[in-house]
This record gives C-alpha cells, structure tokens and sequence, in this order.
C-alpha cells in the first residue's frame, strides 16, 4: 500500500507527485522522492523496482522478508534492513523495515510494525537546513526513529528484571520468577537480534570510508551507531544479571528445600517423642509400677509436653522452625 | 555414478556430451561444462582429474570424504566443500557436497545425500541471462540450493524448542524435557557444524578481492554470506534458549522436589497427630479417668478429625498440600 | 550553573572572566577558557554551544545526559563523556562528567555528582609547567581525576567479596551470602559499565595517531589507559572469583541438605528403635511369657536406652550428627 | 640414539650417510640430509647442532621438552615442535616431536612416542616426484604424519562420548557417567593442546608470506592446517556436549532424588495408615462397642488391606511408585 | 635500598661504582651501568630518576606499585613492569619487579620478594658473550628469571588439582574438596594476572618492529614470550578442568543426597513393618483368635524378622543400603 510519494528539492517539500512521475523528477538536480510504502504487494514493488532501477537481489529480500537487520551497497545506492520492536502489551512485536536508498531517491517500506513514519516525515520538512544533505539525511532521520523506540523497550525489559529482583529472596515466589526469567531471556534474544548486526552496519556509515551519498552524515550516523552501543552494552548487563538471577533462584529453590526438611525434622521429632513415651506405657508388663500411681496419667502427659515445649525451643534457636 | 555432462555456451545449453569430448569443450572461449557426479567411484573420480586438470589434493579430499566445510583456490580454480543437512524424520541426515570450479568447468559431487540438484540445473538454464557469467553462477547456484535447505532444519529445530517450552513449566515432563534438549544440542551442533565454516569461506568469495572467475557475482554471493549469517545467529538465539531451558528445568526438578517433599510431610503430619493420641489413649495407666467416660470413644475419634482437617486446612492454605 | 570561567594563558591564570567575555579570550595566541558547570540548565548549555561554537550533536547528548562513556571527534574538538562513580554507604552513586575540549578552551559539565572538580583546577594551576600544554593537559588531569576515583569502589567491592570468602564455607550463611554475592554483582556491572568503553575511547588518545590538540600528552593518556586496564582486569578478576562463589554457595546449600538429612535420618532411628520395641511388648498375646519376669520392665527399657546409646555413638562416629 | 641419517639428491636416496660427514653432505646442490634420532642424549643434540648449526635457543628447547606445539623461525632455517598424541588402552599418551628443518637438512628428534616414523621416511622415498621439493616436503610429510594419527584419538574421545550418551538417561549410572565425563573432558584438554597451538603455527606455512624453505608447498601445509581445523572444531564439538551432558547428568540426579522421596512417601503412607488404625483399636477406652462385634477383627485388617490397595493404585497412577 | 651497582663494558664487569659516578660511565661508549634496588625509598627513586633522567610518570608508577605487568617506551628507553609470583607454603606471594631500560643503563627495582637477582647477575657476568649485547640481555636475563619462577608455581597448581581429583569422586570429602577447589581458583586468577598482560607486552620485544635497544636480541624474547604462551595454555587448562570439578563436586552432592535419602527409606521400612504388626497385635478385639494359640508370640517374632531379612536383601540387591 502506497502511504507516501513525494518529491523534495533544496530541503523542501515540492509536492505530492503520482507514482508514474517519480522516474522525472528523480533525474533533476538537487531533487530527490521519497515513497513510503506499508505491506506492499509484489506489484507494488517490482513497480518501485522499475521507477528507481533497484537491484534485483534487495527487491527479492524485501519481498521474502524476515531478513536479519543488514546494510548493504549495491553500486551507488544502499538496502537497509532494520527490525522495528515495539512492546505490546507484555510481548514485544517485531516489524521490519527495508530502505532502498539512492542519491535522490529514498524508498521506505515498513511490514507487520503499527507505528507510521509520519512523524519522521514531519521531522525532516520542519528542518530544511538538514533536509538539503537530502536521501542520506532521510535514512539518517528513518534509523534513528527506529533505533530511538529500542530505549522504552529496553527500559521494560529492565524493569521487569527489577521486579523479579525484588521477588527473588522471598520464597514461594520461585516458580514465577523463573518463568518470568525465561520469558525475559526470550524478550532480550528478540532485541538483541535487532541490535546486534546493526551496530556493525551502522558502523560503515560513520567511519572513514562511507557510501557516497553519506559524505557529509558521519557524524549523525556515528551518533546511531553511539546509541546502538549503549543499547547493546546495557542488553549485555540485563542479559548477564538475568543469568545471575537464574543460577540466584536455584540456590534459593535449594535453600528452600533445606528449610522444608528441617521443619519437617523438628515437627516429626516433636510428634515421635510423646508417641515413643505412650509406646512405653503402652507396654503389658505385669509389674510397672507407674501404672499404680495416682498422678501417673497426668505426670505422664506433663512430661510430654514439657519434653514437647523444650524441642520446640530447641528447633526455634537453631531456626530449623 | 554420472548424473550429466553437459556443454554450455553463452547462457543456454548446447548439448549434453560423453565424458571423453569434456577436454574438446572446455577450450572453447564462452563455452563450459557441467558435470554431476553421484557417489563416484575412485575411477570416475580420477577419469575427472584428468580430463579437468584437478589438484592432487582437493580430488584426495573429495576421495576421502567427511570434510569440513571449506573453500580452497588452486590457482585459477576453486574448490568447494558444503554440507548438505536434511530432516529424516526427527533426525538430521549430512550428505557432502563437492565442487570444483574453473574458468569453464564445474564439476559437482554428491554423496549421502537424496535430493539432487536437477532443480538448480533446471533453474540455472532458465536463465540464460545469469548464466551467461558462466561457471560462477553454477556455483553460486549450488551453494544458494544448499543453503536454502538450511532454513526448513533451522525451522524445525526452533519449533522443537518452541514444543519444549510449552511444556519446561509442567511437572512431570522434567525427563522427556531434559533428553529432548540434550537432543536439541546435537542437532543444532550439527548445523552449526554444517554452517559456521562456510560462512567464513563465502565471505572469501563476496569482498573486494575475490578469485578471478568470481568478478561480477560478489553480490550474489554477498546474498549467500547473508542467509549464513541469518542461519548463525539463529542457531545461536536457538542454543541461548536451550542452554537457559537445561537450568530452567534443573530448577523445576528441585522445585519439584521441594513440593514432594511438602507434600511428605503434610500427610506425615496428618498421620502422626491421630497416632501419637491413639497411641495416648493405649497407655495402661489405671487412673485414666476418660477412659470410663461414657463418650470418650467417639470424643476422641471426633477430636483427631478435627485436628486432621485443621491441618489439612492449614497445609492446603500455605500450599504445601 | 555556572561554576567557574577562568582564562589562562602559558600555564598560569589570567583572571576569572565573566562568560560574555569567553569569545574575546579563546581567540588570543596560547591562552585557553576552562568554564565549569554543574547540572546545567538547557538556556546555559546553549550558550556554551554558541561561545563555544559546539556541534550540536554533542549539545544534545550532553542536554540528554545517561550518555556511556565515550569519546567523539567533532573536527579539531573533542566531546568526552565519562561516569564518575562514588560508593554513598553500600551503594554506588553514577554521575556524569562531559567534557567539550578544543584547541583553547574546556568545558566541563558535571551531574548527579558530589564530588567537585576544585581539587583538579587547583592540581592544574600548581603545576604551571604541564598546565602550557593547554586544553590537552585539563581534559588529562579531569580524566585521571575520575579514573582514580574508581580504585577505592573497586577496592570496596574486592574487600566486600572477601568478607563474603570468609562466610561462604559456614553453614547457615548461605542466604545472606547469596543476597550479598548478587548486589555485589550489581555493582560490578556498574562499575564496568563504566570502565569498559573508557578503555578503548583512552586509546584513542594514547596512540599514533591522535587528535592534533592532544599530540605531545600521549604518555599522559596512556598512563590513564594503564590505570583503566588495571581497573578492568581487577574487575574480571573479582567477577570471575564471585561467579565461583556463586558455585560454592550452591554446592555448599546442597552439602548442608546433605548433612539435615542425615541428622533427620539419625534421629529417626534413634526414635523408632524404642518404638517398635514398646510396640511388641504392646501386643496382646496372652502367652508373653517377658509379661510376668519380674523385672522385665526395667530391663526393657534397658535394652532401649542401650540400643540408642550405641545406634547414637555409631551415627556419631560415621558424622551423621 | 641415531635411528637413520641418509642422504637424498633430486628425490632419490643416494646413501645412508655417518653422521660424521652430514657437513660433506648439506653444502651440495640439490642434497639434503635427513637424521632421525629418538630419545637423544644432550651429547648426540649437541652434535648435531655443531653439524647443522643449529641455533641455541632451539636446542635447548629440544633438550629440555615439554614445549607447546611451535613453530619458530631462526633465520632461514625453521624449528617445529609436535605433539604426538596416542591411545594407549584408555588413556592419551603424549610424546613429543621436534623437527629442524633448513634449506639442506631435516633432523627428526622423537620421544616418548614410540610410534617411529620409519612409514614416513618410506612414503617419501616412494614419492620422488614430491621429495624433489626438499626437507621442506619431508617437514609435510613428518607433520602430515603426526597429524593424522589425531584422527583415531579424537574417534575414540567420540564413540566414548556415544557411550556416555547411551547410559545417560538411564538411573543407577550417574556416577559412571560423571567419572567417565571427568575422565573424558581431561583428554579433551590433552587433544585440545597439542592441536590449537599448532592450527596457528602451520597456518604460518600455508599464507601468502611464507619461510623461503617452504615455497611452492603451501597447498601442502594448507591441506595440514585444514585438517586441523577439522579436528579442532570436532573438539570444541564433543566439549560442548560433554559440558551438556554434565549439566543433563545433574538434572538426572536430582530428578531421581525425586523420585526416591516420591517412593519413600508412598510406603511410608501405605505403612502409617494401618499403623493409625492398629492404635485407634489399641486404645483402651471402656466403651468401644466395636471390640466386641463378632467380625470386627478380620473386617479391620480387611479394611487396611482395601485402603492400601486404594493407596497403592493412586500412587502408581501418579506414578510415584 | 641500593643492592648493587656495577659498570660493564663490552661483556665484562668493570667496577662496581659508587651511585654518583653513574652518570659518568652511561655516557662511555659500549659501556653500560646496572643498578639494583630492593623497595627504595621515594628519595632514592629521585636520585635514580635524577641519574637516568627517567620519565615522571614512569617513576611515579614505581613509587606507587601495585602496577599490572606491563612494557612502556618512553621514547628510547622501557619501563617493565613483571609480577614475581613465588610459592610461600601453601600460599602465593606476589611481588612486584620494575624493570626501567635504557640503552646504556638497567636499573632494576624489587618489593616484595625476598628471592634476589643475584643468581641473574652471575648468570650475565658468566656470558660475556651475550651481555655484550648490553642492556637489552640484562632486560632479557631479569625477565626470563621471573617468568622461569612461574613453572614451580603452576606446577603446585596442576598437582593441587590432581590431589583434588583423587579425592572428588570419594564420598565424605565434597567439603574439603569444594574449599580446595575455591582457593586453586584464588590461586591461578593472582598467577593469570601476573602472566596474561605480560604476553602481549613481551610479544612486542619479540616481533618484527621492536624498540631499537633490542634489536637482535629478538629471539631471545620469543623465547620468553613462548613460555609465557606456554604458562598461560596450562593455566587455562587447569582453570577448565577446575570448573569441570566444580560441576563434578555438585553431581557428587547431589548423588550422595539421594543415596542417604535411599539408606533413610530403607532403614525406615525396616522399622516400620515390624512396628505395623506390632501394632496390629496391639489392638483390643475381643475376638482376635491369634491372642490364644500358644506359639503366636514367637511366631509374631519370627514372621517380623524374616519380613525384615527379606526387605534387608531387597534394599541390598537394588543397592539402596
């Protein structure tokens, strides 16, 4: 589905042009168009391919989708592919977006991701002094949309590892816990799959050698790339935490048991004493002379509980209770 | 076993010919020739030497077999070792793939494994336009096809794990889990084996100084490195998981043992209060004056019911039951 | 705010300038403007950009701040984000330090940051000779001043993992030992958050080929770069130590269930024995002939506190108690 | 103890040689002379360095043993260190090889190994086509040698692993299980040393920059190092399932503690509950009317019987017995 | 404290000299001075500096200690930094050995380490032949003396191991073993941080661009460097088989768990059937035809004993006891 076509020159946005009149504006100076399409159909994009001459094997990627975020260069122009990660409710929803850029074209294609490009467009037409650096800027303006919603993302995947962490010394909470620590590995794969291979592509558009067009945009770029690495560094700290916090709630699980048995120990011991004593007295010798007493029966239970009463502290001092 | 021998010219088929008119054709300018072997014998192998002026040792590696994946220049040509992997019911079955590349040759050799390359050959002579780069393409044709076949195992291994999940936090699944998952390991080993080699080796063939046959299809190749690289971090994602998913389920076993244990010694408890009072009122004391009461009996038996159902109360209200 | 703006010229202070002055110094011959700041205001910041003609890039991450460490080149300046961490009770307090260095001017903005940089200006000023280096000389004594900083956290957390050492072979000790081993954790991956992308950004300036203002100060930088690698490798050396640990803990948990379970065990047996003892001679049979001896009584419970006297010295002597 | 000494010329055996006229030898066109010692006395390396000019360093490498597989240029001449790795009923034996090699000389030294190399020395003689390339081919032949004697070891660490694998799920072997994954993961070590040094050093053979010695060989030394290659990552493979296994074989254990306490607490249930109501009825209350039913007795043990049946069945469904 | 301070030239001792004659004999031609100090006082550190004209931060390190291992060029001259590890009983002690190299002049510094260079002096002054090469072989002979003292080191390491694994898979030693395994651990991290830098900083006296006073001297520091490889190979290689112990200990535990948990199970049926029957026979039916037949007792007796014989072999056969 086509949402945008428009063609920009010196920074400004010229008009909204009709698809078939992209090829002659594409050929002015200083004039670049930028399409964004949503969910395209195969038509829709060997259209594009046609309009902008791009190259077979990115056309093919973008319509198989589920690549793994890349850059790559084909002559003079550039295929992009990032992972846009949303959170949705508890889940986090994986989009992808492909650009195809040339020096005066810039092709946004953006699949299974809610979140429109709008903004990003609105971005760029308010500041046509950044705008004039033209289909490089776009790119630049397009990535660090994405990479930016990376930070709230992270910032629950975060939180939800403090939540755990304030959960995980308390007992009867380690069975959630753990299948909370599992979804969380599961959630900081996911983002990490989006971040990892583009930190390295990113890293080709700030250093010395660049495409063509994104001379001049290094230092934007390095700023993605800046971000991306602090994304990176701190998935790797929740990541090595998360594995803490694992290996943490299985000593707590076996501290736990350690605690059920002791209890269990004191309890039995509490109820195996008087039971022996009543065994004792249970006995049918003819000549036990307790059985004559007058207060036998209740000494007898006396005895009991106060044999009873002294475990009990026992168990209590050495915290087996 | 030969499979095909067939000459071709300019991008189409020129014909298929005996095995000894190889020499005649290779000569030729813009004219090569594919050959298919199946398992072939020592001779065959040597008859291919011969005619194609193979290297002592890559035709030894190819005689030998069970070679890593790899890929070696012998001056002007090239030779190839790929693993093919497929799904055979719930196992991984890994055939060897063989090709040696030259200016105008390609010879393909495979072993241990069923599906053949008709379909690459069927798809290389449809277009003729691509396979006018000549034996270049066939190799990249071969390697596409082999490594396409990557995604369906990866996929089927994802979804075991994905099964394994489903079931990590259900007791009673802790055995069939933990040799599923050891399972897992070695398939995903063997893919791994399968494919971390190569992806080193096509990045040979997709950089800036590639063997000279291989000028002008660096994209294509480029294309191959990509989905290896896919492949790698998926099989990482997928042994990130497993790994988490053996401590997870070694965490559900003692948590499971925890509950055993509970449960232990909630019904010992409920057990041992109505023992410990019968056993009480089995002493031989003369003076017990309840045992002449009228309704000791059925008192007491109501007693230890109360008692019981207090625990049970209790021991379902704190979850041990 | 603003905290100090001071012009110095061949080593010495020229005078404290008030800020509307700053563009009239930083153009004279070998004289440089250091300006402090403290959690600047966005207005004061944006002044500094226009005095100081900073890029914008850099004016917006520092305006943003929860930057991690690193260094840019912006053209012949330097943009300088470093965390300086300070142990406030248990706990580690991370602020922030940025520094926008140029041929002849600093800035330096602290945030969240007790700590002030007076004792650096008043190093700086004391040491006229170095100070003639320049701006180079400040942004060296600012990062070794933060650098130095680290020991005493890490010595901290080093002394707190031995404190840990010394409980984790004591029984009972094993909770708050596993509390403490994670916060530690914690910690450390602060602190190396930190450290670790300082190391790489340090080289940068310790090298061949460093930025022009810094050129003649490379033993200075490499010095911090030497005290950054020994912080680092300490850090991983007490990571791997409390990983360990970790282990132990656990192995420990498990010897200690161990050790219940047979104390649990020896008790039982020491129990049951009279038990069933008292059981038999509670049994009915009218032809008993131990009913009628005369001192069968005593001798039975004889029988039972000697059996438990030796079950108790066996149980003892095998360390089941 | 010299084992041969024997000159070639142009790939042929010209004569076993006295070791004292090896300097007759070395200083002909097109000769070389190749010495194989075995276990030689500091006298006889001391000899021999005099002959070759050996450098210092390298024979007292030699003499002292127990190096790490090198391989080190001194000038134009070149000195190889081997581990040579056997099996030896279960258990590894490691000799050592040491070879120095120059433009005119071999001299094999070999200890603790004894696995001559008399086939080595043979399949040269038989090559001539190849031994006219020099000591340098006989370097490949010897290492070539040493290497592929890897092969049948790494096999058996594998089919040891298999072993492990088959007996892993089943109880009652933990314990050989985990003193054969001990056992298993030493070798491994052993293997894993003598192999990684020597991936890094035979590579230095098979480059673009090669010793001058070597020249026109590298396809030779590329096929070494890829076999090394194949070995080392068969390694890292079969460590990696051992690190598997250990972790499963943990999980096992505690799952078959599990188990033990589950069958623990079923018999313990089936022999309490009788055990309550054989006191219930020892009670001595005056008024149970139960006591003098005609068929009390045998219905109260037919009531024990049918609830054991009942608690016997439920816990074989559950499958705790 | 100055130990020693002696002038050679050309190979030979010429005098010792007294410290204030120093700067006379560095300015000789092939002369050089060598000073040894042991923990100088800061005072004593300046006349050195004074005398060598040694780099401020150079001499601050050494005055400070507590430094990595490391290697500094300071324009022609070095600054080596080593860690003399030694054993002190049970214990390692680690000291610290500053090594400052100029191309006339070595002044080494020790603390901490009682074990002088005396032998290293001699060891020099008895090879004229290579401390002809001057300062670089004085550099030499130190740090092969340091690195040479790590072998004793690890050696008590590995055998520490070895006695571990003796003792892992007994039963009753899991305690001692863990705490051995804990401090090996402690152990080889202090060893490793000795050895781990200084590869990579010998590495640069050995490759091909090395600082100018070493020149020729190269192979002399591969040698050293091939050590330390070798060190730091067998460090890693016990560290991993100290992991795996670690792993083996908790297997062990856990294993020795369940078989108390079986023995506890065993022991308690063995109680609990004769306890059963005596229970059983305890009861008061008026109508128990048993009671009065005239060998019941001893028959009651005898069926508990054979049960317990029976349930005895049982537990015995299935290796529960």
């Amino acid at each position: 589905m086509l949402i945008n076509c428009v063609a920009y020159q010196d920074g400004r946005k010229l008009a909204d042009i009709p698809k078939d009149e992209i090829s002659n504006y594409i050929t002015r100076q200083d004039c670049f168009v930028w399409v964004g399409l949503f969910e395209p159909s195969a038509a829709e994009l060997q259209e594009m391919q046609h309009e902008f001459d791009l190259h077979e094997l990115a056309v093919e990627d973008a319509s198989h989708g589920h690549q793994r975020p890349k850059l790559e260069e084909y002559g003079d122009s550039l295929f992009v592919v990032l992972q846009a990660v949303d959170l949705v409710g508890e889940n986090l929803q994986v989009g992808e977006v492909e650009i195809f850029v040339g020096l005066n074209y810039v092709l946004s294609v953006r699949k299974e991701s809610q979140r429109s490009f709008q903004s990003v467009r609105t971005r760029c037409e308010n500041e046509p002094r950044l705008l004039k650096h033209g289909a490089a800027f776009v790119l630049y303006a397009l990535m660090d949309a994405v990479v930016d919603r990376y930070f709230p993302v992270l910032d629950a995947l975060a939180s939800s590892l403090e939540q755990i962490e304030e959960e995980i010394f308390e007992k009867n909470s380690a069975q959630s816990n753990i299948e909370q620590l599992y979804a969380l590995r599961k959630k900081l794969m996911l983002l990490m799959h989006a971040v990892e291979p583009l930190v390295e592509a990113t890293s080709k558009l700030a250093g010395a050698r660049v495409p063509r067009m994104c001379i001049g945009m290094q230092e934007y770029f390095r700023d993605i790339f800046d971000h991306l690495q602090r994304i990176h560094a701190a998935i790797d700290g929740v990541r090595d935490m998360q594995t803490t916090a694992i290996q943490v709630n299985l000593s707590m699980i076996n501290l736990n048991e350690t605690k059920v048995t002791k209890k269990l120990a004191s309890w039995a011991a509490i109820i195996a004493i008087p039971t022996l004593i009543a065994g004792i007295y249970g006995m049918n010798f003819k000549n036990m002379p307790e059985y004559d007493l007058p207060y036998a029966y209740p000494t007898c239970i006396g005895v009991m509980l106060v044999l009873d009463l002294v475990l009990y502290r026992w168990f209590n001092r050495i915290a087996w209770l």
